[in-house]
């Protein structure tokens, strides 16, 4: 029997046990790699991975747990708890079959869910299941994936025929046209609960830029009692309880850029249907620096996500959108959210192609409601915008959610200037969502780029082409040292 | 600037970071999974993985170090630092390029395994260039990572023309013939350096065998005394400083199982060229339950061995072996130190088979000396062992190393009996290898398992098969639970 103790750190995604060298119950002297464990005493057992301490953080006869471990156990501190070496996850064998390129079953992602679920997978373990995933998969084993990951928690939405949402299949900067969409799908009345995954290494989420202007940390039970009665919601999926495996995948994911159009698919489709959503609108972005490098690929994922989305009744609506341009003026939370605000207020200084973009797409989502007239979507859309309507409904909601005080920018600029005249021919949005991580803007809401100028508008030597905002002093250096390696991601000709 | 704080907590493997949630220098409210870090301050900087702590641990101020991070850093408790987001190692392009199928180039193994020996690669990184590697790798990309595995660092034997070494390329249970080869080519007076990785995950190792005969933890510079003093040596790889990236990887390989064969004779033949070794015996047993089933992938192996070590100027000799039944009797340290002594004393007692492959083995080592006869090398070894001459040798290079006292057998033991008369038709080697591994034989040297009968002896119902050795209640119960389900790895016919 040991002690537990909780130690409050935060791992991300692993549960570790910290074990004193000279632990009373259990020899550590022969530990020399990361090895198993599974603790007993709770409801049912927690898996963890063993770390060997040597001072008196835990002491010989405690078991220390982090954050996500001991929250797992459900004990308090000082509990009796046993720990026992365990074997790998047994779905481990099933992973090892895909990595020597073998079909798996329906059972098999039934089985590997399950244990990353259990946090039985070690981050090696998941990125082993990613990468083998990635050299070969067939329709049906992501229909298969789709399922598992979909899991046996779901929201339910009542009586509501149509429950909408809109998903864009890549990060192109500056593109926060979902609150917009939100807003405007609200205002006509269907309801259009949106929760979102943060990711840290990206830019800005949307999640970040709803953050500059309301609380986004709301529970199921708020979650579904807002979205009867306001028709909309753009909150953390952190609160909300579904789909446990997928979140932990996709971590390991972001940490290490594994994705796949195929893994995405299933995650995506599998997160739709267990938050209830009925029908979808998926935008495939289509360019040289996107995901998606061409129409050929883009037909290639939108058969699977009509195929795995019709297997499983989720109606779904894909459109294949132009990515090769940022969208809008600002990259970065309070950047994005200014946009938006300018958008929904009809402001003249506001962002054409932000508010054409959003327009289009709640158009489409309207037109999933049998009594509207085909072709008739935008027009409402359009009306729904320049009445106001959407900015009550978008104010109504931050309100619902909790409004919070706006992000000052960064109080550190810089402006990157033409360096000759001529006409911007392309503008690498690669290059740009770099600066964009590098300014700050993955911690800082008020770090981004406010671009001033956009393809086919010509520029004289000295204009600025964009301005950099940070935060942080370090930033800011990393992000001008860029800059002045020549490149500035603008092409003039 | 923070202060740098050492955490006496070992991870295996990975650099850990701790920061407090409240750090006065970065924000640390986004995070929300693995961060890459790079710390400044010390000669070179270090990279490491943040994890955010809500107590004490580390304050505001601090940065906290794991002992793996801390003893890179060099730099005392309480020195300035400063850390950087880091963006993932740039080799890890490459690695995406091999996981999408692709050759890499000799360049591309090179800035991978130097990428892994700055710790700039997660323990999820090392395992997609593992998968990536299993699904496709051409010869020639095995000898590339062959040499950047090899690294810069390697022993020199000086004058010597031959400095040899056996090596097993699978764990057949109770296999410590090795330790009685050395003997044996020691008393010949060919140098023979045994540098052996530990591993916690099989059930005892040679290093645990010759643990409990005497210290094996020595340093490079003693490791040649004694070599060139006593022509042979056991010891542990840990102190040797060579092929660290190997060791790396090793340690992500043994934790999740994704060796294969191709990145094993890379590993093996890096680490064989860095001990400074010049003619080495390979020994690849086949068995429907070993590692290589049959003969063909044995010399498909064994074709890729002999290919990079001609490449990289090493000699190599392959023999192929019978890997179906265990050797020896006993399995687990201390009963195959038994064994092992039990062969080298000429006692009546000592298991034939383990005897026969030592002399086999060595007559073959010992034949890689031009002066001496072909078809020779088994009966000088043979009579190097009857003398007595390779038992005064292994005693001497104890003694150097420094004698322990021997291990106890654990004290709580289980007869496994014929549950019927009849003829031992064949033993499951993994089967048995499991129970010595719940016996807990990798904890513990006195744990592990007697095998009193082997294939082809008859037996009559209640003759023991086996006994198990156990040091621990824990261990003892969850191996007995196992044999009570019916099975206990013999057939009997």
């Amino acid at each position: 029997m040991l002690v537990l103790k909780h130690i409050p750190v935060r791992s991300f995604n692993e549960n570790i046990a910290y074990i004193n060298k000279d632990c009373t119950i259990y020899k550590v002297d022969n530990i020399k790699s990361l090895t198993r464990i599974e603790i007993h005493g709770g409801t049912k057992p927690v898996f963890a991975f063993l770390q060997i301490v040597d001072n008196k953080m835990v002491r010989p006869d405690e078991l220390g747990l982090n954050t996500e471990a001991f929250a797992q156990m459900g004990l308090p501190e000082g509990s009796k708890i046993t720990l026992t070496l365990t074997p790998p996850a047994p779905s481990l064998n099933a992973v090892k079959r895909k990595i020597s390129g073998n079909v798996l079953s329906a059972k098999d992602y039934a089985a590997i869910v399950n244990d990353i679920s259990e946090n039985r997978y070690s981050n090696m373990d998941i990125a082993s299941f990613l990468v083998a995933m990635n050299s070969f998969i067939t329709p049906n084993e992501i229909l298969d994936l789709t399922e598992a990951l979909r899991g046996d928690k779901s929201i339910d939405w009542g009586s509501e025929d149509i429950v909408a949402d809109y998903q864009c299949m890549d990060e192109i900067p500056g593109n926060k046209v979902d609150l917009i969409i939100t807003a405007i799908v609200a205002a006509y009345g269907l309801p259009m609960p949106k929760i979102v995954s943060s990711s840290s290494l990206s830019g800005a989420t949307i999640l970040d830029t709803m953050k500059t202007l309301a609380n986004v940390s709301i529970d199921t039970r708020s979650l579904k009692k807002q979205v009867l009665e306001r028709r909309g919601a753009i909150v953390d999926a952190e609160k909300i309880e579904i789909c446990e495996a997928d979140r932990i995948i996709s971590r390991v994911e972001q940490q290490n850029g594994l994705s796949t159009l195929e893994r995405g698919v299933a995650s995506l489709l599998a997160n739709k249907l267990a938050t209830g959503i009925t029908h979808l609108l998926i935008d495939i972005p289509v360019g040289p620096r996107a995901r998606i490098k061409n129409s050929a690929e883009a037909m290639h994922l939108r058969k699977i996500i009509e195929y795995v989305g019709d297997m499983l009744g989720l109606y779904v609506d894909v459109t294949i959108t132009d990515g090769s341009e940022p969208i809008g003026a600002g990259v970065g939370a309070a950047l994005e959210a200014r946009d938006v605000l300018k958008v929904l207020k009809n402001r003249e200084d506001a962002p054409d192609d932000l508010r054409e973009k959003a327009l289009f797409m709640a158009g489409r989502i309207l037109e999933f409601d049998p009594k509207l007239r085909g072709g008739q979507g935008y027009l409402v859309a359009k009306e729904l915008l320049k009445s106001g309507k959407a900015f009550d409904v978008f104010d109504m909601i931050l309100k619902t959610q909790g409004k919070v005080e706006s992000s000052q920018l960064g109080h550190l600029t810089r402006d990157v200037v033409a360096e000759k005249d001529g006409t911007v021919a392309r503008i690498n949005t690669a290059f740009i969502s770099r600066i964009v991580i590098l300014a700050g803007a993955g911690q800082y809401a008020g770090a981004g780029v406010d671009i001033f100028r956009k393809s086919g508008e010509s520029v004289m030597a000295g204009d600025i082409l964009y301005r950099i905002y940070s935060c942080n002093q370090n930033d800011f250096a990393f992000v001008t040292s860029m800059i002045e390696n020549g490149k500035n991601g603008f092409d003039i000709e």
